[in-house]
């Protein structure tokens, strides 16, 4: 008998969940009294301390409303107009982002083909041809995700070399870290340890699926690339006026581990869920679990009756390759009853009940 | 003897205030349990209701992170890229928003000066020439600012008699309404009056200055204009993935007047200080109180002395005028404190002590 | 023995090449008395007849500096700011003008590999996602090249097959035709045969490569897309002043078949290298002879021999692919000279001379 | 009795001429066997070496379709995404080219009303507020145009306090020369005497109006600025493939002093115009004659009259000021013709025959 009510607990995304209790703490105490706005305040300062703290004391931070703002600011401060960006294909700024890095910043992505949406150095190395050659975009910066979009991560030394790479090359490195505390919480180390240590010199660092409201921010850790900061967050529209809630939200993230405690369980859960399901007949795993998200592929039937009682997204409907994340509150028990539901949905329609 | 501590409520602007309680509350009850993302959700739904409470059946509504947001996706709407906007000189996307239509819209901005901020049918017709001519940027839309950046409001008629002038030479009305509410405050009327029911096409609604934590509104009141609304919201940066904590906000503002609440009470803060001074030697009014922002001319020493103790902005420093903003939390104390301080001040410095 | 001077006749492109008599007399020709500027002159009434004579009396031409002009004019006539363009990723757009589609419209193009340069309805079809969803840049204009940057070319049949695709679903079909004469003599068919019978809605028609001194065209065939042309030429910088020795270029070659007569001929010659070098040992075709260019695979060692004698370029260092390119004034003589040094040192290095 | 037939020669504008001999001679010459493309030939070279022997050596001059591609590629490479332009609100930049600094570069022009077109060193202080402010595009680069489209001309004295007033803060100084040798024959100077030498960094150079038959050229005198400048021509498709024609006739015209001859010959014709009817009733000069262009009050009945036999533009309809351009093969025949017949007409409509 299936265990769930209908969409008690989405598997859609991260961000179907609601703010982290202490986040919503910071905010509420972060209203009282008048204070400058546009980022003049203590709150900011804090913030800006934080991130500092966590990623060395030449990081300099600005909060952004959402990803695609930190990605389109921050690629904006190395981009000049004959420049183009090298991306997996999978790159959220390639297939997520409405154009945004082409039309606002008047950018060329060269998308490249992976795997499991990780770029490496002969995937770069490919790309460095008609250098100086005025009739092609010249590739300026590599921008990948950590993690990727299909939830796999790179180690801090896959990372180190492709940064090693790309500066001897005269190119930047660009992460796009929507889901950083994920792989950190994974590779059991630092954030620092695979972007400032690892030669990162522009990150997006995402609050929001860790549990923030809603609360994104661009970490310069290449300090050359600091000075038009300001003016590329204001006009590219992502200055707060009342910031301090904005910044509130990312110390507490990143206040006795927040970030970490809330990426740990989720990709914990992650596992869990996983490792439930993948002994069935018909099932397997497109992409390693390395974070939290699950790309199993199912019978195309099990998918269709799993959909009526919860959320999730079909990533591949040629391959039946579907997307199932957890987050910061997804309980045992969501993930149990989810298993649970799932094997016998999966065996129903296998015939081997 | 002053009667202020140093700093203990801004003048400077109403985004230095807080968040409203009830708005801060309609936050804290959105966090329960997991919702669509990116505004497929109930919260998101009762905003786009409320805003056609208030604005028609026609108008729909798009949540958005500040007003640069707003003006940016709205005017996107209409222009192509050969088009120009005309504006006054004065205009906050003219002067204050960092070249963000021209950059990321590609438009031109055709500035026309004015007595306070204010345009006339006058203004526009002024620019209607060289139409067809493919040297010149085409006039597309007209920008007017409810209040304007000078606190001064157009009444209904005004209003209706520039859309009916833009419609009828094929140009659109735009209005930003980053302090719509002190207008319709101040006009005694509803906020439809002299948008929907004057004839404005497009509208940026402003919650943040209004009590909101961050939370603006593209209205579009011109049905015609809707179609790519969604594409450019998210190719600008604006889409919110957790939408509802947004959403909660706006309705909250127009719940049982909340919105005319707080700008009545600040549009009368503002009245009590300009009366409170305009008695003084060598202080007068640039612009008429229309809202919630005073703009006196003040001795150049007084200036200096009360930007000791109070904080708020010189608007012109070769005429010695300053810029007061009063908010939905400014008490009659924190006015009576600072004209008192404000008439020892100018009194001390006039010899007329 | 070698029978070449070093550098005699160029095969590396059709614009290494001069101006055709004709057309050269044309512009002298022109430079009598005064004439209004902008095109408002009789020799750009009689290039807009021209065109209208080859493509169909609905066809509007616009005379443009370049290639690069004439496709950013013509896609931005279609693109919203959200849409993007499919196209080959060997296409000129994407590979050789600098990512002007992307800075000067905003665009965002999605380069689908091919074998050789061409579309298929397949290639489409698989980009045919995620139409209406916002995070998206949706699929707007296929745009091909005839011939291809391979060399080859579509029949009339299988651009037909693309127009009636794209139009079903919603697309457009834009055309770069910097060697469209090529195509046409190589299909021994009129030029409208494949284009405005085809379904074609935008065309770049290249003069310059057939002989003129530098003149391209936009031709609008779907007369729908015509309003805003001049606007974006003028501001797409494209707008001669003194159109009418643009415009004479154009006229010239549309006029007693002179395109035909230059086509065939460079074709032919084409043909007739390619026919002489195949037998040879260690030389083969990467894409086959449909138009003005040839790109043999040869011996390493050959290539850099060849070079010292003759300029081309080289098209796949890794694969040793070299382009040859013919022209309206390539010779029997500069082909017969060519083909023995080829044979003479492809032997040579083969060790069998 | 009227000596005129219709439209003999126009007054109209300087681009309704036809190309000088010379000119035509050397894009002649320069069709002669085989070049590389693109600006690799001897023309090329040629032309870069004449532009350094009139602008010193450290001159690196760029090829343009037109005015509009030499401005905009020039300023583009001073221009940061958040920086403005400061001209006069009359500049070509800012009223004529539909927008395309706006558009393609994203550029935020700030126009500052003039008498006559001219700029001042006031002018510009006046727009040095709210630096470092970030709400505000940043003055970056100050365009004047030589002559302005007034007809008058800045002294090399002018231009040098400009340039040092520009430079000591922070700006760079554009200067649009689409009539730069009209100044030069006015000032009776090298045209160096009030560019390189009075500290102008960038230099759009006019040879259409010149007498070419479409050329200009981007002249960068700063040479800290020439870096992306083959990049940005390109993107901004201002690449001509078979450049040695465009080449050919910046170098005619800057052989044997062509370009003073031809520019010293219509100042002249244009003063001889004016001095011919200035002392008509109703007649005077709304700017003083300092190019080829006279700008004359008429009363409006004459302009009526003299508009069915001539050819020339209304410049303020306001107030009956019309605007009179020579060009280099304007005769004295022309304009005694020209002037024999505005006597009889304004003395016919003054009622003062």
């Amino acid at each position: 008998m299936l265990t769930s009510t209908p969409f008690p607990k989405s598997f859609a995304s991260d961000n179907h969940t609601g703010v982290h209790p202490a986040v919503l703490a910071a905010i509420v105490e972060a209203n009282t009294a008048d204070a400058p706005a546009y980022g003049d305040d203590v709150w900011t300062r804090a913030m800006e301390d934080a991130f500092r703290a966590e990623f060395g004391d030449q990081a300099t931070a600005y909060s952004m409303f959402n990803g695609t703002g930190a990605n389109v600011v921050g690629l904006g401060l190395v981009l000049r107009s004959y420049d183009a960006v090298l991306c997996p294909a999978s790159a959220h700024i390639n297939t997520n982002e409405c154009g945004a890095a082409e039309r606002l910043l008047g950018a060329k992505l060269i998308p490249i083909p992976t795997e499991n949406g990780k770029l490496t150095v002969s995937d770069i190395r490919g790309q460095l041809f008609a250098l100086g050659n005025t009739q092609r975009s010249q590739p300026r910066v590599v921008s990948i995700s950590q993690v990727t979009e299909c939830g796999t991560r790179y180690t801090a030394d896959e990372v180190a070399e492709l940064a090693e790479f790309a500066h001897a090359h005269g190119l930047f490195l660009h992460m796009d870290g929507a889901r950083l505390a994920n792989a950190a919480a994974e590779l059991g180390s630092s954030m620092r340890a695979f972007t400032t240590d690892a030669g990162v010199d522009l990150l997006s660092f995402g609050g929001t699926k860790n549990g923030a409201m809603g609360a994104e921010a661009l970490v310069i850790l290449n300090p050359e690339l600091d000075a038009p900061a300001l003016f590329l967050r204001k006009q590219g529209m992502q200055l707060a006026s009342k910031m301090r809630f904005v910044s509130a939200q990312l110390t507490a993230l990143l206040t006795d581990g927040l970030w970490h405690e809330n990426a740990a369980h989720a990709n914990a859960m992650a596992k869990r869920l996983a490792d439930g399901v993948t002994d069935l007949p018909g099932v397997s795993l497109r992409y390693p679990v390395q974070s939290n998200a699950v790309f199993p592929r199912l019978p195309e039937k099990a998918i269709t009756e799993l959909q009526q009682r919860y959320l999730f997204h079909v990533w591949d409907a040629e391959e039946n390759v579907v997307r199932w994340v957890t987050s910061f509150d997804t309980t045992l028990e969501h993930i149990d009853a989810f298993v649970s539901d799932i094997r016998l949905i999966v065996r129903g329609v296998s015939g081997d009940a």
